[in-house]
């Protein structure tokens, strides 16, 4: 055979092929401790008229990043002071709780996607320069995970399926009903609580793969 | 056919059959909060000199009870109080808490089957007569479901099996490594502990099914 014609044979075989390393790599976790995300109304009544959050650090979510302001909850059965605040500001205030979270304030948030708080439970807020009764937006976020349209093209899957996420390890196991979201803000990243990562010993970084596509 | 042939006959065939309906039931799962058995030294450090534990309450496994002592555990990074004493008394003194607790209190416990307490962390522990410093015994207690032979006979797996649970639910999925213990005082009941519950929304006597025999 014609060597020139062999490498193109080759060279092409190889383009068509998913990127084989990479997903075999999988898909690093990123483990949600409780946060909150405020409105600019709520950022002035909590820390001052004119306030606006300073960044502490970037979140690896393209625009997303950890402020250093905190808020204290304050449930009927506890509180906990030090909530972190993540930025930019949203058109609505939204806490993210762990269950465990919940059971300590006296709160049991509904199992939600991000952004759908409607008839969600609220609590008090409370910053340095007042205070916030939240009247719903107390969510316990679902298990998601955040890709481009590249990643999605690989994983052979799209926006709004829900998969199976495999764990391996001492308490390994699957995740199943995971959210796939894709934008091209993204980077590909298994967002779970701290229940959920507590439960099956995962960290920030680790490695997941994707085992399934279930029902949409 | 003579009709008491046939009789005779359905009667051998449904005899043979396994019991579908249990199995279809599946197994009950019961959640571990934080908890802590005793020696009968300990018991007397911190209760005082005779003191014996007085049951509140039977457990589903035969002989285990919920007594009314608790205790207060003092760790490096926090306080918990009124952690329930399980009873009869034991030989040497276990704690188990969750990754969560741990967090709390600034003490990582390793990932342990009951009993298996070597090398593991220690903790003050604190009660109305006096303090108690561990040096072992802190554990998170590795996932279980405790069985009688016929249990196992039908669910076809031998004591030390390590198993797959599979969970229904918005939170659904799979536990792997889930050891199978089998004694005729044990009955048919999925241990997991808090984070474990959260992480798949379980609570007490909701129903799990066994999946498939992983590696012993």
């Amino acid at each position: 055979m014609d060597p020139k014609l062999l490498e193109q044979i080759v060279s092409q075989v190889l383009a068509a092929i998913p990127n084989v390393e990479q997903a075999e790599k999988g898909i690093p976790v990123g483990v949600s401790n409780r946060h909150i995300h405020l409105s600019a109304e709520h950022i002035e009544t909590l820390f001052g008229s004119g306030h606006t959050l300073t960044k502490e650090k970037d979140l690896k979510q393209v625009g997303e990043f950890a402020a250093k302001e905190t808020v204290t909850l304050v449930g009927p059965k506890g509180v906990m002071r030090g909530v972190r605040v993540l930025g930019p500001v949203r058109k609505f205030t939204q806490l993210e709780i762990s269950r465990t979270d919940g059971f300590s304030l006296g709160v049991i948030p509904p199992l939600r996607d991000s952004g759908k708080i409607q008839g969600s439970p609220g609590i008090v807020l409370v910053g340095p320069k007042g205070a916030v009764t939240l009247t719903e937006g107390v969510i316990c976020a679902a298990r998601h995970i955040h890709m481009q349209e590249a990643d999605a093209r690989q994983l052979k899957v799209a926006d709004g399926d829900r998969v199976t996420v495999q764990v391996n390890g001492a308490r390994g196991g699957s995740f199943g009903n995971v959210l796939v979201r894709v934008h091209p803000d993204f980077r590909l990243e298994f967002h779970i609580d701290t229940d959920e990562a507590n439960a099956a010993e995962l960290k920030n970084g680790d490695m997941v793969t994707l085992c399934q596509v279930g029902e949409k």
